[in-house]
């Protein structure tokens, strides 16, 4: 699609990333692929065990993989110690870059006493709030809406449609997808007399460097104080951020997981599909929740954590969720016949 | 509120759709609403057997309904082996239809070398990428960012606000609803010495002819490789389908269900409401995932699977939930007293 | 942020709240604050038991808090009944509020026959339908998209990017947040002969006075007759309502919590997180139904409902849940044991 195409030898790759080459050092790689479905001339990996029954019959070129799996490969071998991470590195060599034009489109609408550096892109029926700064090679993307006082950092990319409502500070090389809104109020109500009165959300939102926003993600802004994430956050498509929730750094949420507000997660999480954290409570460093597990109170220590039950045919599921009910009358029941 | 109102007689509605008519066939019909709510010169059905107590109090003039339930219907009877089926193809005749000019709108921003059918009509504010293709009589409303290198088939519509990121391919009469999120970056990250970095998502989604994809839901594009829906897939709202998910033909997702990367669906399944199904596995043919319900490995079987616990007065599902922490022990209690 | 800074006296504040005030009338209040970040000059609350242990070392300089809480406070006390609903009522003195111009923005397109007040902004990047109508002092933010039919009630706010689909109608000060779709094709489709086929949904959205939709919700329009919410509902973010849904007035919902078509809530409820509801049944007045439960069938009284199962450490877990799928034999053998 590209008009050039990317060519490295084998060597190159081994040299620019510090692999050991076993084979073919001129071999020249013009693309990367699945073991399943790379053709000559491509390049692939072996992370993941699941797939080594695939190495044997790749027609990929190359393969970087362990040094255990070498003695199997077909193919010229790159080794290296974490194969996914190598090949995260090569195929970014061969990534279609979009032609981004810095300046600022003429159907963009950007407020008077904004600040746009010169480097930085913003695309049509783009618009621009008061008092905001858009970073030096940064791009706002077609149809992104930046609200008042936000601060958009060098190189970020917002890709399109992505909503900044109001206090939102991004780091810098943040990478926010289609769809993402971020600093809307946060869900604070209070009840008056039968009738609910909304609560002021006073706050914004900070995100740190090297973080990633998936797309129709939502982070609310802060009610006082504001909401945080910290560097290296990683967040997949779907995800609800309260306000006022912190999450650490390197920590990362799979899709449609939820933190509801005030609670603070640690660094190096990993928090599965659809998880949900309740608020007002903490969780510490390193903890793994499970996909679709609730968090219903503070984690103190690192581990895995988990709730729900097993998948099983329906039939079989009616009948356990029926003793599911009964489930305290049985425990007593054996509790009175240990007793007797 | 269009201008025409559609009129039917009970005789054409028969003979269009091959039914059979009890009573006054020249009775004009000129809407539709529910058992409930028709007056007359409307038209409803029955099929869902819950609402057969609404039937003998009908308003509507005419009823399409199953052999079975003539015998107690007040008004003009059309009779249909799938009542709903039928209801449906009549609805659509008195679906009001807003216009549609081809055309690009003046605020529309079209890249140079993008081809856009004469007849296909691009809405305000959309945006149209680089190397794109927009087909016969396809629709992109409002808001629509399309992004380079994608395809958007004959009569497609893409409703508005509708974002196609990039290598994202639409087959003919895709309908996509506002909010839709297609192509973009699938969550592909890699650790790094405590750091994460970033797998490139090289590849693209294709989608086939007459899918449906609901408001505000994502289809992330494939790692290597496509993210792929075959024909006639339809997805409610807020469903979240990762890179490389597979979904075969004729499978319908309900609302906020999701799948992970490389998962592969089968044709003819049934996705419940919330359900989630996890990473790399198979779901196979005809396969019903009751709401809510998490899929943790493969399913080669087909038939209904569920997981989770009824729903319970919270008092009864305290004691019950802690006595699931006590499963283990209970157990070997049991077990213990069957031996002794 | 904003260039005027708001200032009242303790003595204004307690006189025009209604509050009782003890210490320092004439104190000046410049902002709002937590009880820990909070510095002289500013203004916080005591509402919720768990931050109690904050109070005595908070450098607010006036605290709103229950008469109990008095004697431990180290600053100006202002006494309410309902300290949450009070500090809500005086931060909103605080809010900064972004400078709306009335009129029409030039790069707004707006159908010749949609009427919209004198004193309503549209934003930049909006589009209006044919016959849609924008009431006196509504707000269309940036990027919305208002399309044919729709009614937008006096004083509401669309913040971004909202969109409303078709025949959507909202009442008075109903605020909807970014990326919002009101008024899609509900799910509708019935299986013919292997293939799906779509249910015109011909009904629209009615949405009463004083409600909130958050970021990236959906409601779906009715296929028949209306979804509707009736007034002073408050929907979090990335909700999901199905087509024919009937929400009762001051009924709240949290984020990521769905109800499928033609379910009905009643009034005063409060749905939890990632709760679901499915279609076609009913739930009474003043249910509260707990995070990521789902409702499978009527709830006739009110109370707190749940279900699920509670958080545990992974292994642990991974034993109750083996034994789950045990529990109809575990159960018979208990019950065969208490018969001999």
């Amino acid at each position: 699609m590209s008009a050039t195409v990317a060519a490295y030898t084998a060597a190159a790759l081994a040299e620019r990333f510090g692999l050991r080459l076993h084979g073919d050092s001129n071999h020249v790689v013009t693309g990367v692929g699945t073991l399943a479905t790379a053709t000559a001339g491509q390049l692939s990996f072996l992370a993941n065990p699941r797939y080594r029954g695939q190495l044997g019959a790749t027609s990929a070129s190359v393969v970087v993989l362990r040094e255990a799996d070498v003695e199997h490969c077909p193919a010229i071998a790159l080794v290296a110690a974490d194969p996914y991470v190598a090949f995260a590195r090569i195929a970014a060599l061969f990534e279609p870059k979009s032609e981004r034009t810095a300046g600022i489109h003429a159907t963009a609408v950007v407020a008077d006493d904004a600040v746009i550096a010169a480097t930085a892109s913003i695309g049509p029926h783009a618009s621009i709030g008061a008092r905001s700064q858009i970073g030096t090679g940064a791009v706002i993307g077609p149809g992104c809406v930046v609200g008042d006082d936000c601060v958009v950092g060098d190189d970020c990319e917002l890709v399109a449609r992505v909503t900044l409502v109001t206090r939102v500070r991004l780091g810098q090389r943040v990478l926010v997808h289609p769809g993402a809104v971020i600093g809307a109020d946060g869900f604070g109500i209070a009840m008056d007399h039968g009738h609910w009165i909304k609560v002021p959300q006073l706050g914004g939102v900070r995100i740190g460097d090297d973080c990633e926003i998936g797309a129709n993600t939502t982070i609310d802004r802060g009610a006082l104080g504001d909401t945080v994430l910290e560097d290296d956050v990683r967040l997949d498509n779907q995800i609800q951020i309260g306000h006022n929730v912190r999450i650490g750094a390197h920590t990362a949420m799979a899709g449609c997981s939820a933190v509801a507000g005030s609670a603070s997660i640690g660094r190096h999480c990993l928090i599965g599909g659809g998880a949900g954290i309740l608020g007002h409570l903490e969780v510490c460093d390193r903890v793994v929740v499970t996909a679709m597990t609730l968090v219903t109170h503070s984690i103190l220590e690192p581990g895995e954590y988990s709730s729900g039950t097993p998948l099983m045919d329906n039939r079989s599921w009616r009948k356990s969720a029926a003793r599911f009910k009964q489930l305290d009358t049985l425990a007593r029941r054996i509790n009175a016949g240990d007793k007797e």
